[in-house]
C-alpha cells in the first residue's frame, strides 16, 4: 500500500492526482500545515525538511513533487505518465524542474515570505516584489505553452507534467493570487480545461475541493 | 553536435561534467554573467529565463540542470548515469529536485538578494537569513549521506545525482559560503573525493578552475 503525505491545496495534490490517474491502491495521510504538523518530531523523521509530500512505499519514503511523480511513473507503466521519447523525456523533466524551483518558489516569496528575511519591512518588501515575479513567471508559462503549440504539455502525449501544471494554474486562480486565469492566461486555460475534464481529476477535485477553470 | 551554453562556476558545471561522463562529442558557448550576456536579446530566445544552462540538441533545446542531466542520461544510456532499478531512479530524481530547488535557491538568497527584494536594507536581511537557511541546508545533506549510508547518493552506482551534488560541494567550498567542507562536512566530502578522483571530472576541472576536496 502506497501512503501519500498531504495537504489538500498544496503541491503534494500533483502526486493525489498522479495515484488517482494510475489506479494504484493508495491512502492519504492529511498533514495540517495551518497547525504546523509537519514541523512535528515524527513527521520530521520521515521528512526533516518538514515539507509535503512524502511517498512511502514499504520501507521505501521519498520525498519532492518531481522524484515520486517519477517514482509513482515507474510503479505504474501501464498509466503511460513519464514520456517515452527522449525528448518529451526530457520536456516532461524540464516542466517538473521549472515548476519546482521557478513556479513554486515564486510563489513562496508571496506567501511565505518568513522564509527570506524576519523582519516585518523587509518580508512586506519580499511579498511585493514575490507577487512581480509570480505574475512575469505566470506569464512565462503562457509564452512557453504558445511557443511550444503541442497538445500537452511535454510533446503529444499527456505526461506527470500536466498534473504539476494544473496544480500551479488552481494556485493563480486562489485567492493569493486571485488572477483571472481565463482572461489572462488563455493557453494555459485551454489546457487546464483539458486536465480538469479527466476523470481521475474531477474524483481528487471532489475530494480537496481545488478551483477548477470555467 | 551538442552544444551548453555555461559559465564556469555556475550550476551548468553539472551538465559540463556530465557530458565528459559520457563521452559524446559536445562544445561549450561560453556565457559571460556578470556582463549579463544571459539577458541579451538571442540569448533570452534560447531561454527566456534567462539562466544558464541550455543544451542544444540540433533543433532542440532544454533547459533545467535536472531536465538536461536526464536528457543526457538518455542520449547516453551506455555512461549508465541514470539508474535502472525504480527506487534508485527516484532516488536520483529526488536528489536532483531537492539541489535544483533547496541547495541552490537558499545559496540564491546569500549570492542574488536582489531576486527578493529591491532596497538595501532587505536585501541585507535576507542575505542574513539566508546565510542560515544555506548552512541549515548543508548540514540536511550531510545529515542525509550519513542516514543513507550508500556507496553513492542514489544508491548502489554512481549517477548524474554525485555530479550536480558535487557541484554544491565546490560551492560550499567557494570564496561565498567560504565552509570549512572538509572539516564540518566530513561524509559529504568523503562522496566529494570520490566524485574529483574521476578522469572525467579532473578534466573538466582543468578547464573549468573549481575548488577540489583536500
Amino acid at each position: 500500500m502506497l501512503t501519500l503525505y498531504h495537504s489538500p491545496g498544496a503541491c503534494s495534490g500533483a502526486v493525489h492526482l498522479a495515484l488517482e490517474e494510475t489506479g494504484l491502491p493508495y491512502e492519504i495521510a492529511r498533514v495540517n500545515l495551518p497547525e504546523g504538523q509537519q514541523r512535528s518530531e515524527s513527521y520530521l523523521k520521515l521528512n526533516p525538511k518538514g515539507r509535503v509530500p512524502v511517498l512511502v512505499d514499504g520501507d521505501f519514503a521519498i520525498t519532492e513533487v518531481s522524484a515520486i511523480l517519477r517514482y509513482v511513473s515507474r510503479l505504474a507503466p501501464q498509466a503511460k505518465l513519464w514520456p517515452e521519447d527522449a525528448r518529451e523525456d526530457g520536456r516532461c523533466a524540464e516542466w517538473l524542474a521549472w515548476i519546482g524551483s521557478g513556479l513554486h518558489i515564486a510563489y513562496a516569496h508571496v506567501r511565505r515570505p518568513e522564509r527570506y528575511a524576519d523582519d516585518e519591512t523587509s518580508k512586506a518588501a519580499i511579498v511585493e516584489k514575490g507577487k512581480a515575479t509570480t505574475r512575469a513567471t505566470w506569464q512565462q508559462v503562457e509564452d512557453k505553452l504558445v511557443a511550444q503549440n503541442l497538445p500537452w504539455a511535454a510533446g503529444n502525449s499527456f505526461s506527470m507534467a500536466d498534473l504539476y501544471l494544473f496544480i500551479f494554474w488552481t494556485w493563480g486562480k486562489g485567492q493569493l493570487l486571485s488572477y483571472d486565469m481565463e482572461k489572462d492566461f488563455p493557453r494555459w486555460t485551454e489546457h487546464a480545461r483539458k486536465v480538469a475534464a479527466r476523470a481521475a481529476v474531477q474524483r481528487v477535485q471532489a475530494k480537496d475541493g481545488f478551483p477548477m477553470p470555467a
